[in-house]
Order: structure tokens, then sequence, then C-alpha cells
């Protein structure tokens, strides 16, 4: 691990964090850094230019898909795919899959290897995007499968991981606090696996009783001896935290002062405290926050374009 | 306003034409002029080799987002966006939006701040593209937002004035004609705005009685001074008037034969007479008017693509 | 024909397959034979840089759509158009043609020409790639129009008379065996069509009873001279034939296990026997076959990228 080179990462798969070491999480960061110019001065290279993407979206996404075009289109590189499954003979219905489930991951996964050089993708199985690489033989980087315990959403862990890092300057010995059901979302399971490789996280979770990590979900996170533990309120932990990453839970509406964040409460915060999301922010976020120093949720949705010039160029065995 | 050039549209939203002075129309006729050769000869420059376009088209559209992708992609661009909504966590529905608004136009707006260099857009809400372009640091361009009394089509609006100044050689002094509530649809709204930035034009409107202007449509034309007059039947001034431009009313089925313009009915018109639409043309626009020499409908369609790569190119402050 | 050229394929459509003499489908194998070095090594030329590809995709479509998208990219050019039709305004419902037809198929055409420089395109009415042709003034491509007895889908069946060609090292002679409805989709109008034009080709159709070629669709094949002939059971003559092409048929749930194909059955067939599939597979051919040597669908989806760069560069009046 300690020569990582673009090469280690050359035909590989973004599938999950669980298995990376940190330094490959920080050999990522490293590239993004050298990404970061050609994004700031919204220009293009041409690393990428001899390859095709899929982006193939079977859920609605607006960051992911978007911002997994535009890394490729920001590296000279095409891209083709679909933003709505129902487009798809996996999905659509026509006279002739009407009524049946239409096209196998399989073979749907085949003929994208056919047709492109990577696939970036969001399903609504979990597992989907695992599946998908078993069969095709150009990288698959999983954009979000499904909903499950053990769905996962590792690029954007790694944006998480890079925002923290690059407005803390370090990801060992923070603490995090996840509100709403943020740790049991495909995100916030790959975000966990990503911290537990760092030093001294200390993870907290402020949650309704139903929304606590299920086994699936904690049993990795002890075997990776992540420390994590719940708070009762916000207002618990929120002035000892150094991160706040919130989420939009299934059970907001009948909890919402509970979870919503708001300038308010964010009195007596640290200096250094950042508030997160994954967005879309829905009820978890007063848009009074926008406007505080703390907010750095909007700066995260853009480090998910380095992080992603990244991702592709390094799975091409490529870096600029 | 005398020396107008290129820096001048640098960074700039189009949003609406009723700010719009002459010169600046007439500076993007001209630099569409200059872009003409390149979509006849069917190639493409590298002007916005360097650039991404968000095409983020909320509602059906086909001529505004393919030109607008297409004129982009004629410069060297990338496109990325949305051809649906429903595609997006902004409307589309999975488990965590299902049943709540999704995400405002705020975020949604960051966001493609953050993924492109510029928005080319279609709404369902009036003032959407206004809002967008409040938060995003981008050039937003509006390709129709909403049906109400304020929404706007300003890059349509620009294609029909240069559709006019082409084919009649000039606009100051012409009289159109608009038939069915073609004053009153977003791109009617703008380009009467247009209208009457020229010298001496007259528009007559014959609407059924239920379409006629409301006071937020007309309060502003009599602040700039345009001058138009409510018609009867289409045949009281169709051998008068220089363009005729036709919209399909919503109460067409009642009053088809009054509203539809035929072959028949252009027996006496004036030598440089057209027919304009902005098209698709419902029952407006009988197909026996299309091989009359009077059909400029198509051209207009046509002239979409050098008026919205002129517009593109001048939102980066570059011109070829 | 002896002396065919790229010169000879400019500025033509692609919409059937039934007249086009051996000597055209052969001189398309030659080019995409030369197109297979860039698909293999996953770069891209530029070829059709200055090109820009409508693909108008009506109904749901992966693979054909997707791979003309891939063929373009990987010849340089940019794509736009839709990936479903309820995106457009010929379909898509808002207020103005909500309960309304929409556009017709000529004017949607003639848009198309004035975006792009040649129209790909899937529809659900029998005749319309036919219709778009006629208005539009730029190739069109027919990636599957309807499901009537007419329909024609002639570029897949071009790739399948390449992955016969490429897998058997001739087409003339051989035997095939359709199954399932796959003679009377309209990928299999036009592999027919094609099939006819090569030499001593006999065709096998293994059926229920309800499903035998209509006159619209034998009539053309008998003024062809293709030999076909029914048979009652796959068993009949797979150890006889050296292709078989199966198909999804509708009334699959009722008599799946007689026209499913399964890796027992394959016992006995000859060396040089292929199974082929247009895919999606549905219920026709079991996943046990996937790794028989004679599985060959896979191969014969990639084929469709060299087989549709050929016809986009053809098109062009260019080749490598």
């Amino acid at each position: 691990m300690e020569n990582l080179d673009a090469k280690d990462f050359e035909g590989q798969d973004v599938l999950s964090l669980l298995d990376w070491p940190r330094e490959k999480i920080e050999y990522v960061f490293r590239v993004a850094e050298k990404m970061e110019p050609t994004v700031r001065s919204r220009s293009r290279s041409q690393l990428l230019s001899d390859k095709i993407l899929a982006a193939a979206f079977y859920t609605p996404s607006t960051r992911t898909r978007c911002s997994f075009e535009s890394a490729m289109l920001r590296l000279g590189g095409g891209v083709t795919g679909w933003e709505s499954g129902a487009s798809t003979r996996a999905r659509g219905s026509d006279i002739y899959t009407k009524g049946k489930k239409g096209e196998s991951n399989k073979d749907t996964a085949i003929m994208l290897e056919h047709y492109a050089d990577a696939i970036a993708m969001r399903h609504d199985e979990e597992g989907a995007a695992r599946e998908f690489a078993e069969w095709a033989k150009i990288p698959v980087l999983n954009g979000g499968d499904g909903y499950g315990p053990t769905s996962e959403h590792p690029t954007q862990a790694l944006l998480d991981l890079y925002t923290i890092k690059k407005e803390q300057g370090r990801i060992d010995g923070l603490s995090i606090l996840h509100v709403g059901d943020n740790q049991r979302t495909r995100g916030g399971h790959s975000l966990n696996f990503g911290l537990s490789k760092f030093d001294g996280v200390k993870v907290y979770i402020c949650c309704p009783p139903e929304l606590k990590l299920r086994p699936q979900e904690y049993e990795p996170l002890d075997e990776l001896g992540l420390e994590y533990e719940y708070v009762d309120r916000i207002e618990d932990v929120l002035t000892e935290v150094d991160v706040v990453e919130t989420s939009t839970p299934l059970v907001l509406e009948e909890v919402r002062g509970d979870y919503t964040l708001t300038a308010a409460k964010l009195e007596d915060v640290k200096d250094n405290f950042i508030v997160m999301h994954q967005l879309p922010r829905g009820d978890s976020i007063d848009t009074d926050i926008d406007d505080t120093k703390y907010a750095k949720f909007f700066e995260q949705a853009w480090y998910g374009v380095p992080i992603r010039m990244a991702l592709l160029s390094l799975v091409f065995g490529r870096e600029p």
C-alpha cells in the first residue's frame, strides 16, 4: 500500500468502501486535488477523451448523475446511458415486456460493457451494482444501490470525506454527528465505513429509536472498530462535534422540530464546526443556515466533481 | 450601447426581453449571422469546447431543448442535464421524496452551477428561471417558465425576431398579426417585448374574447409603447399585414375554423407576407400552407440554432 | 454495384433491407471490419467529429439507442435527441397538448433535420421511419418502427448477418432456425430480407400456429426467393441447423417449455452451431446456455457497435 499509483486502480470497480484501506482513500484525495483547477477554471481536459461512460440511472438522481456526467465531460470523455429506467428494456413496458420483469442485470451489464468503457449507475435493488460488476468486464462505479441495510454509495462517501478533509484539514480525531437516518442510508453506510479507516473518529447518532442501526449495519462497524454512540437530542453534543451530517428521515413529519437544524441551534458550536448534507435537504436543514459560515453542503456538492473526475481517471489507470 | 461587444453579455442571464434595448437584440443578430455558416455546412466549431451546458428541462420540449443541445454541440461544448423532471430528485418520486415537494429551485440551481458552466432550462413554474438565476452564479437561459401572465421565452422571441429580420429584411414598420392566444403565451410575451423595441411596429390580435391580454400583459406593452389592436376576424387584416404568427389556442376545438390558417385564406396577402409559428402547430396551420412561399415556420425553427449559438457564446463573452 | 464506394451510401436512409442488394450488405461488413479495432481498443476516432446525431427514441430501447450513441461517440460525433417520447411535444402532455395527438411526424422530422445531421430512431408506429425520411433531408436510420407486419429493424438485421458472417465465416448455404415469433418481429422481417440476398440459405420456423407468417410477411419473401419451412418442434431440426435465432413470443407463458432453448437441448448440435438473440432474451434462452461455446448473443450485441459505426460513417459518405 505504500507505493500506490494509478495502476492499482486500473480496471477496478468502486462498489463499497468496506474494504478500502485509508491509503486508497487518500490517494483519491490527492488526485482530486489535481483535478480541482480544471473545475475551478471551468475548463475541460483531454485526459479521457478516448473513453465513453455509461451513466445508467434506474431511479431519479440529479447530483450523482449530473456530476458523473460533468466529471466525464470535464475530462473530455463521451457519455451515453439513461436518466430513467423506464426508457430501458429492463424496465420499460412495451408490447414484448409488458407485465414481465424485463431484462436481467446480467444481460444489461454485459451490454453496457460492449457500448461503454466504464459504468456509473444507480439502481433500486440492493446489490445491483455488485451484480453488474460481476458480469461487466469494465469498471462499475456504484452511484447508489437500493435502500437496504447493505446498500452503499461509495462515491458520495468519498466526496463527503474529501469535504471534511478540505474544510477541517484532517479527518483523524474528529467527531461527527449523524442526524435523522443518515447513518442508515446507502450514503451513510459508505461514509461510516470510510470514517472507520481514520484514527480517533467519534460518531454520534441522533435519531428516532426505530432508525437505530440494524445488525447488518453495526456489525461491520464493530469489526472495523468505529466508535459510535447514540444521543437523545441534537443539543446533547452539538457544541462538541466538528461535523454534523443530517438526513431527511422518513418519519420526519412527526418529529420535525427535533431533527431539523436551524441557525438558532448553532449558537454555541465550535469555531471549526461544519454542516454537511448529501442533499436533497428535505426538511432537515433550515435555509437560515445557508448564509452562516457553517454551511458546507453546497461546497460538498461541488467536491463531487473533482472526486468523480479522480475516480473516473483512476479506474482507467490515469491521473493528470 | 453604441459600443456593445461580447464582453457586455459575459456572465449575463437571458431571462426576459422586457429590459433588452434594441441594440442588444441587434448585436445577437449579428453574431447569429456569423454562426450561420457552421450550421449550413453541418459542421462544428471549437468556440465553446471547454464549456459544459446543463439543459434542465422539467417539462416536455423538443425544439427548445434539442436546439440548445445542438447549438452547444455545434460549438464543441458538452451537455448534461435532463429531458424529464421526473428523472430528478426535484420531481422524481423515490422512497425519500414520495409525497413531498422534492428539492427547491435554490438548491437545484446551486447544484447545476457546480456541474455546468451555463444553464438552459424549461420549468412549469412562472418565474422559475429568474429564481434559478438569483442563486446560480453562471448564466441562466430561460427556455420557457410556466404558463402565467409574466411567463417568458426570450430565446424563442429572439429567433422569431431574427426570422422576421432575415425574411423581411427589417422589423421596423412591419405589421404583425397574432392569431389565437399567441400574444399571451410565454413566447408571445417575449416576442411582444422584443417587437416594442423596434420603430413603427403594429400588432393585430385576433383571438376569442376570453384570450384578450390581461393587465400584467398589456400594462408593460403600454409602457413600452407597443401599438396593438384587436380584430374580430383574421380576414379583417390578413391582406394588410406582413407577418402572421399563430398559436394553438386552448379553446380551439370550439372555434377551429375561425382561427385556423389555410392556403385558401392566403389568396390576397401581400407579396412579402410570411406565416410563422413557434410550433408545435396543433390545429392552427393547415398543412396545405406548407408548400406555399409564405410558410416560414420551418425556417424559423432552423434560425433557433444560430440564435442559440450566438446567445451561448455571448454569455461566455465570446463570438466567432 | 461492382464498384460501390462510400459515396453510394452518402445521404441515403437505412429504412429497410427489402431492396438492399447483397453487395451493399457486404460493403457495410467491410467497413465494419475496419471499425472493429477502434471498438476493441476502447478508443475513439475523429471521423465524424464535425457531425451531430439525433437519437430519437419514442419507445424503450437499451441496445439500439445506446449502441447508436456509442457508435457516434466512438467516431467523435455529438448526440442529441430523447430517450423517451414522453419528453417531447409529440407525446408529452402539457397544458397545450393534453388530450391531443401532439406533433406530426412530418413536423418533428423537419425539426430534427435542422438540429442534427442524421437521425437514428425508434417509433411505435409502423412506417414512421419512412415517414421521417420522406420529410427530413438528412439520413434516417430506422431503429425499429412499430410492431406490424411491415415493421423493420434493418440495422439490427445487419448486425445479425454480420454476426453470422464473423462466427460462421459465410452466410451462403447456411440453415437458420427461427424460434418463437422471431420471424415475424420487426428485426425478423429485416433479417429474412437480408438472408434472402445470400445463396442457398434455408430458414426453418418453429412457432405456435398463430404466429405463422402473415401474407405481408411471406409474400415479399416468396418474391425474393427465400426458402423457408415450418417445423413442429425445435428438436426436429436443431441438430441440422447452423444458427438458431430465438425470440420471446407473446404467447410464451402458455408454451414456455416448447420454445425455450436450454443447454440440455444442444447436446447433439453441429460443431459450428451458434445461438443468437436480438435481446432482451425474456424466457427464450436459459442462462445455462451462456457458458456454452454456442452462445453468441452477447457477441452479437457487441457487433452492433462496429456495424452502426459503419452505417453512420457511410451515410456521411465516409469510411476509415
